[in-house]
């Protein structure tokens, strides 16, 4: 039905607009059968977890290879810290597209939005796809824009808190304002939510908690395939206004004069 | 894929949960396509707009005979008017079920309980699947149940203001209490918000407005279609709970070093 | 300041538009210290509180002569039962004010719409000054308006929840439509809940859990005072409207070109 | 009564925590009334209203010599242009502080977190009292502090907006993990979302746009100190927990068994 909506990220074109991740699964075997029932097109992953020694698990086996891998920086404190993890999950043959993401505030997992401006600039010029992690602040976003990130990933509740779209309002100036696909990337934990992002007009989200520590992450995660489509959908279908009264759908008076 | 998550309504089962409308759409012939686009198996219809007679347009010649007629109520002030008014619709054709609409606020449309109870009581004893729509008030869909009604239909916000689900906390008391099932009725404006019901346990959801009234109905018919269904599985899969703190997705540690 | 704002109610007329209650504090000799720190000039009781035989402690003993009491029939399940609560407390001299609570349900304790509009009926006839706990249900309150309540008391979440102003869209409808005065009731939590309650309208706020389970009662009451007051300055000085976009306090240009 | 509450800035205490700004009056005559009705013993103003030359009129002459001024930054760009702003005001005799207000987004009027941390270095090292304008950014408020920072202020909503504590989540990181004081800002546009703010333990809330544009300005810089001491005196009393289910503050049995 949409297969002409297509988000341009790099070189390739995503017609699925929920990213996935594969962190907190109960087993790395569910990452397969969630990725086919939610359509997922890109699932970001810790290059922590990817193991090319082949000495313990590797979590790249259970991706499909038609799936754009993501992989993050996570446990990055410094630009310099993500700039090396990132050439490093290049070298491992992970490819070009890379989620920035420096956090130093381990409580809430709030971005740095100083570090992170330096290893976009960095990594752009180095060729790679850049999606930076971050708050959603309207002139870091324009930075970063500037910068060559391929797009911005603002938050919209601390990463696995299940809380929604605490910042809604500030994701709301970035879609508005930037160039670049916005992307929202964490605190997503109910499909509503994900609608919601997408009704506003944001180009994509991106989930893994709320679908890995779903009580059946399979078919959570073709409950946020749904979502995402619908607020889509609604995106381009215009929705209606609100009113402050009620507007009768039916004809209130007359049928029984 | 739910195919045997049946909603159960008098002799009928729904395998979908989204319930239309007729009001509002810019010209008729819009009906039909919305309902197919959708999936809806359900469309209220007020009887003031059937015309039995073949003088005027009847809307009943855009509804396919394998959706199920919802007749309300709308226009009655009072028991015996809406009573009257569903006798007249099943002698017209329109079957057993009936939506009870008693309003005498005009500018709200908000129901009367107490007419509303009334109604209830008398058209459950006449055999009709009763469907009444009233404010979410736990005390008075336990006296809905004992008169027979067959499901409890609260309202979100105000009829056609498309504010939303302004009365979760209410509606989720009827959802944790009630044995029949609860549709939300009114005020759903965005398919987000259809899908936050279904996600606390709504049985179904009725929309009418933030349908017909969208720049295009019928990609907004699919949307809200998408959305019920999100929400319905996200409730069937076990949502995962909430955090106040953030809870890493990555490992955060040891890479570098 | 405000000293010819005064809410009439019966024959009295109150400055202070917060009422408290009686209930839940750790030790009753907390009441008396809470009322002078927090101003109020009515609190409600429960007639099982009073013991006029003299042989458990009387909770009249904690309230000052000067306060108003609101003895509420709290425990009926019935108008009938409310009715002769009612007049168990007028005759054991506790005045004509009562507050009607029918309550069935005993998870949420929401009130019952038609039990409370008999029990208002029976009462009003009987000269009492009637104010009924009920949902914000728009009709259910012009109902009672014409039954001869004295005021409605809308609930803004369940009793004793202090989770605020779930029902603020609905209670603003009360509060635009009715003659009689609207007072909140249950569910505020916070001073911050009973000034936005204040600030759309409402009447006076009746507040209990949440003076009386704070760590200190005492400087709670005071600090709901300083809270209603705050609201009803606001509603009187005529609160500015909201913008979208940012509206610059300070000149942006000019300084330094 | 809450006299030895004091919030220390720079060399000074202030017993008051609202502040205020002297933008948007209607006429400069309202503001030292608004000052004397309100309390505030700070107001903020922009360099560009301070007329030393005498050709226009000095915004100064409105405010009473015991009132703290805040000079702000506005219109600056870039920390060069604040920094050069503040030290015009210094040397014009307007004190020390300094509120840091750097903005190159037109439409939200979002704060430059990058050339905020900038000049607050600069300024700090300089001696003034710093007050940066954010967003509520926990790593970048973690930076200020090490700057020098003597406060941060986080914004809750678009400057002059009224929307009120859109941010409220992220502003509660900051109260929990700084140790300078936090203060909000801007959008805060009803007193109840000024006590709200206090009452997650904020320092202090700036206040101008709500009280500049109110029909009476002057009697709602009354409401604002008001609810500011309610909000304050809320967080220091110990507010009660919430609870998802009703607890009953009157006995609900055996009354009339």
């Amino acid at each position: 039905m949409m297969s002409d909506d297509i988000l341009h990220l790099g070189s390739r074109g995503f017609t699925n607009r929920l990213f996935t991740g594969t962190g907190k699964f109960a087993a790395n075997t569910l990452i397969a059968p969630m990725l086919a029932a939610s359509g997922s097109q890109m699932i970001t992953v810790a290059l922590r977890r990817i193991d090319a020694s082949g000495r313990s698990e590797n979590i790249l086996h259970h991706i499909p290879p038609e799936i754009t891998l993501l992989p993050n920086t996570s446990g990055a404190r410094t630009a310099e810290e993500a700039v090396r993890i990132a050439r490093i999950a290049r070298a491992a043959g992970c490819g070009d597209y890379i989620k920035i993401e420096i956090i130093t505030d381990m409580k809430y997992l709030m971005p740095d939005a100083i570090e992170t401006l330096k290893a976009t600039e960095i990594l752009a010029g180095d060729g790679f796809v850049v999606l930076p992690y971050i708050l959603p602040d309207l002139t870091l976003a324009r930075r970063l824009e500037s910068a060559g990130a391929a797009a911005v990933m603002p938050l919209g509740a601390p990463i696995g808190s299940n809380l929604g779209l605490e910042t809604k309002a500030l994701i709301a100036q970035l879609i508005e304002t930037c160039r670049v696909p916005v992307i929202v990337d964490a605190g997503i934990g109910l499909p509503s939510q994900a609608a919601a992002a997408m009704e506003v007009g944001a180009a994509a989200v991106l989930v893994n908690t709320a679908i890995a520590t779903a009580a059946d992450p399979v078919a959570m995660g073709r409950a946020f395939d749904l979502a995402v489509r619908a607020g889509r959908s609604a995106w381009l279908a215009g929705p209606a206004g609100t009113s402050n009264t009620a507007r009768a759908s039916s004809p209130l008076t007359g049928f029984l004069e």
